[in-house]
């Protein structure tokens, strides 16, 4: 494929639906004002100003666009899409007690633990209002079913994470959880408000999840091979954090007795020495569970494009398949 | 009043529900089952085997069978508003950093905040699939307004109560935020789900608004007057933990420049000292704040009966009533 082609698709997607991503953030910036508690859109400016990419109300932009719809609602969907985003930030930030996001300080950090947990409940509970709006009761039962799905997958993280009994199954759905039930919620709503058949609506929450799934493979591979310079994190985190993600879970998995003992003592009980990374970089090597976990978030991409084949030739359905290449063209 | 009638309304509520709280309560425990994360119910059941008294999802239950409904979605609609109470409890002790509620060690001390916010955010999202499955529109967006009058409550609260320039005005606000908003859902819903006139459903809604409002006034007095036995909380607990309540904002808004220092020392910056409690019960003395906040918890609970008047002459509707009076008879 050719690089030129793949790079940065979501800013040729931010470039088409730019009309409609600028009346997105004028309606988060209206939602997230509170006539009382002036704390909350000082919190949520923080984050929602921060610059982040925009990907998942782009998807639900994007996936109306490709049915021509006419309406108002993917508005609302999107900046619901987005509020949702924001609130899982804030919490997540507390429970991982972090102090950087994005390269900036947490909000749990700038103001405290309270505000983080507070502000993040009412932009849920004013993404709530959003799609209430839309008066489509199958968008509100997406979801109602992907917000249960993203709690769900957050609490079994917390108590997966340092378990070292966690298989892939498991890493799969806290996956789904944290990243790929927001992104196919995303652009299954984007078709079902613009009218798209059931093979279309199915075929976007398909291309949805897998394209967040390959996304969130990435991430936690780039935790152990990437560039800090180019992802702004350090190189094991993940393992320093004592996050069990999908390099280690397959280490583990073929990991002989002594080096079990070995990750169940960094990771399992998180009584870390000097060297233990390396370790668990050479271990990793040893099972070539780095070139694995690519070939998965790979596979994953592939199939992101492939449930696109059932949708209208189109534009979007060209640069959402470049998107898909996009998220793991990192790994090269 | 005759003190036998008004003894304990909400122990004859349940009397007479007792087969739909039944229903409700199984339903509370087959939703708050997590297939995959264990923690989940662990904690909820925690919270919801404590033996609170059910109250708000027993409103819903009256409203809907003080019109006669046939169906089952008000059972969904009782464990719902359970739901959020339990959410929001949960992030209560969280935020307030809380290590007892009623009587009982809290869930952020028995297992850990992450574990407070993350269930709490499951409950919430259960809570929405629930309302989703009711079918209506009109119930939707009036849980959606209500979950952002809390949040946006809580919001307030957190600012609010340690900056002695809050008022009436702003306390009425948290206090419909953190109790009155969840009370006049659960009566509204109640009410539309079983089909009222709108002149039967604003009632509904006016009489929870009120009902809230009295409860939360007659807590916050009890707070300074209550006997530490029945109510289960020291006297005093509010002024430690420097909530700015009715009781101090009444005083707070006769101060003289010297009083005003105390409370600004105490209250405002928490530089608390031995006997600083006892100085602030002579001030609210000094200007009868007590008695007045009783006032003002009667005259909610005697606006309470009187929007029931337009409601149609039931055995619910008595108890109602004598559920008014209930929550202000501690202060006799």
């Amino acid at each position: 494929m050719d690089t030129d082609t793949i790079s940065k698709p979501h800013e040729r997607l931010a470039d088409l639906l730019a009309g409609e991503m600028g009346a997105v953030n004028e309606l988060i910036r209206t939602r997230m004002a509170s006539e009382h508690a002036p704390r909350i859109p000082e919190v949520t400016a923080h984050l929602v100003e921060a610059g982040g990419k925009r990907l998942r109300p782009m998807l639900t932009l994007a996936a109306a666009r490709m049915f021509d719809y006419p309406g108002d609602h993917h508005l609302r969907l999107a900046a619901t899409v987005e509020f949702i985003h924001t609130a899982t930030l804030l919490h997540d930030d507390v429970v991982d007690e972090s102090d950087k996001r994005r390269g900036r300080p947490t909000a749990n950090l700038l103001w405290d633990n309270k505000s983080s947990v507070l502000v993040g409940d009412y932009l849920f509970s004013r993404s709530f209002q959003l799609m209430v709006e839309t008066g489509s009761l199958r968008v509100l039962d997406i979801l109602a079913n992907a917000s249960a799905t993203i709690a769900e997958g957050e609490v079994l993280q917390m108590t997966a994470a340092t378990d070292l009994s966690t298989n892939e199954a498991i890493y799969l759905q806290v996956v789904r959880g944290k990243t790929a039930a927001l992104f196919s919620a995303a652009t299954e709503v984007g078709g079902v408000i613009a009218g798209a058949s059931e093979d279309q609506v199915k075929a976007l929450f398909d291309y949805g999840d897998a394209l967040g799934v390959a996304f969130q493979i990435a991430d936690d591979l780039l935790d152990y091979q990437g560039d800090s310079a180019a992802t702004g994190k350090n190189v094991g985190d993940d393992f320093r954090e004592r996050k069990l993600t999908l390099p280690v879970i397959k280490a583990v998995a073929q990991a002989t007795p002594e080096e079990h003992a070995f990750w169940e003592r960094a990771i399992g009980r998180g009584r870390q020495e000097d060297g233990d990374l390396d370790h668990a970089l050479n271990l990793m090597a040893k099972y070539g569970t780095l070139a694995a976990t690519r070939s998965d978030a790979l596979g994953w991409a592939v199939r992101a494009k492939a449930s696109l084949d059932v949708l209208p030739d189109h534009e979007i359905r060209t640069l959402l398949r470049d998107l898909a290449d996009y998220v793991v063209s990192r790994l090269n």
